[in-house]
């Protein structure tokens, strides 16, 4: 199925506006922004109208007769408004989406954006882009195009994942990881690098050469 | 047995520096300061000079002959700089310690963050102090002092944990929650709230009334 919205498609949250170049290109080249309920007022401010802003509304501070996008007043309060836009999303068929702004600010929010994003990451092609990093969810094997020196941090979400991968500074071959492994800092030797897991793992991936 | 430090003591990590008056009053009014190596160096700009620095001390920019207080050199590259720091405390028999700076810039390091810190939790009284939450872990039952209003946000760190709530808007009533589970956005109706579990948890309480 297909819907209507011009690619590519960002879908920005309402936690720390982007300010690194790598999503402010993604934000600055998004045919399609979906905004987040309060997300859509820093975005307003920041000189960029969004297509379509869904939540409760209730943050909005723009003059809702004035908009000329996509309103959804979806006010369930068992759903964040991060996965009441994945919930639309996947409703209306979109397959690829760059998703920005979901760290930072409350803290909660930013732990519990990360549960939210694995799940669905096994629904859409989805990319968490921050200030700092490309964020990724899969299982199998999945290659990452990379310069040498990037950091790269692996967390498994669930207990018992077995987890190898290929140039990588500390190489893993089959070691078995749990959530609170601390996996992390490792660093691409190459222009690609690659990860291979049994179950869903967070991959970690820096914009900038450490 | 004791320590010589003189109390309270707080513990700054290289996150994001405290802004918010409730980190704020408690590294201004801290007795000794322990900093994670590159940590040191926003803490001496802001005007204050911790008493202890530890870390490999590769990021640090001051001059190391100047610096009057305790520096201690740890190498391990196993151990994140956060992790050295709460090993030292526990050798040195720190029991209290407010920490500061554990959120916020790099996205890995805050999450590899909460799972060190509810390691330590059961061998310490640790906090952690952002700019928006007091955040705790402990398993049976704990009294919080609060104000109506406050936002509470649960996390269960581990599968199956049965959490009881009173005095919260939302009450959890035996209530079985996995570490995905959304528990974010409760709030406190009381001076005092009231989380029991059978496991530890991560309870996110805020500073702010909302």
């Amino acid at each position: 199925m297909k819907n209507n919205f011009q690619i590519p498609i960002v879908l920005l949250v309402n936690g720390e506006f982007p300010s690194h170049p790598a999503p402010m290109e993604i934000l600055k080249s998004a045919k399609t922004i979906i905004c987040t309920d309060g997300s859509a007022n820093s975005l307003i401010q920041f000189g960029i109208e969004p297509q379509v802003i869904i939540g409760d509304l209730d943050s909005l501070k723009i003059d809702k007769n004035l908009f000329t996008g996509t309103l959804i007043h979806e006010p369930n309060q068992n759903n964040t408004d991060f996965e009441k836009a994945l919930v639309w999303a996947l409703e209306n068929y979109v397959s690829d989406l760059n998703i920005l702004g979901s760290t930072g600010l409350r803290e909660d929010h930013s732990l519990a954006n990360y549960f939210i994003f694995s799940e669905y990451s096994s629904k859409m092609n989805l990319k968490l882009v921050t200030n700092h990093f490309t964020i990724t969810c899969h299982d199998g094997t999945r290659t990452f195009e990379s310069k040498r020196g990037h950091i790269v941090s692996i967390f498994a979400i669930f207990p018992q994942t077995v987890v190898s991968t290929q140039f990588l500074k500390y190489p893993l071959l089959n070691s078995v990881l749990n959530p609170s492994c601390r996996t992390i800092s490792n660093k691409s030797l190459a222009s690609q690098f690659q990860v291979e897991s049994n179950k869903p793992i967070l991959v970690f991936h820096s914009h900038d050469i450490f």
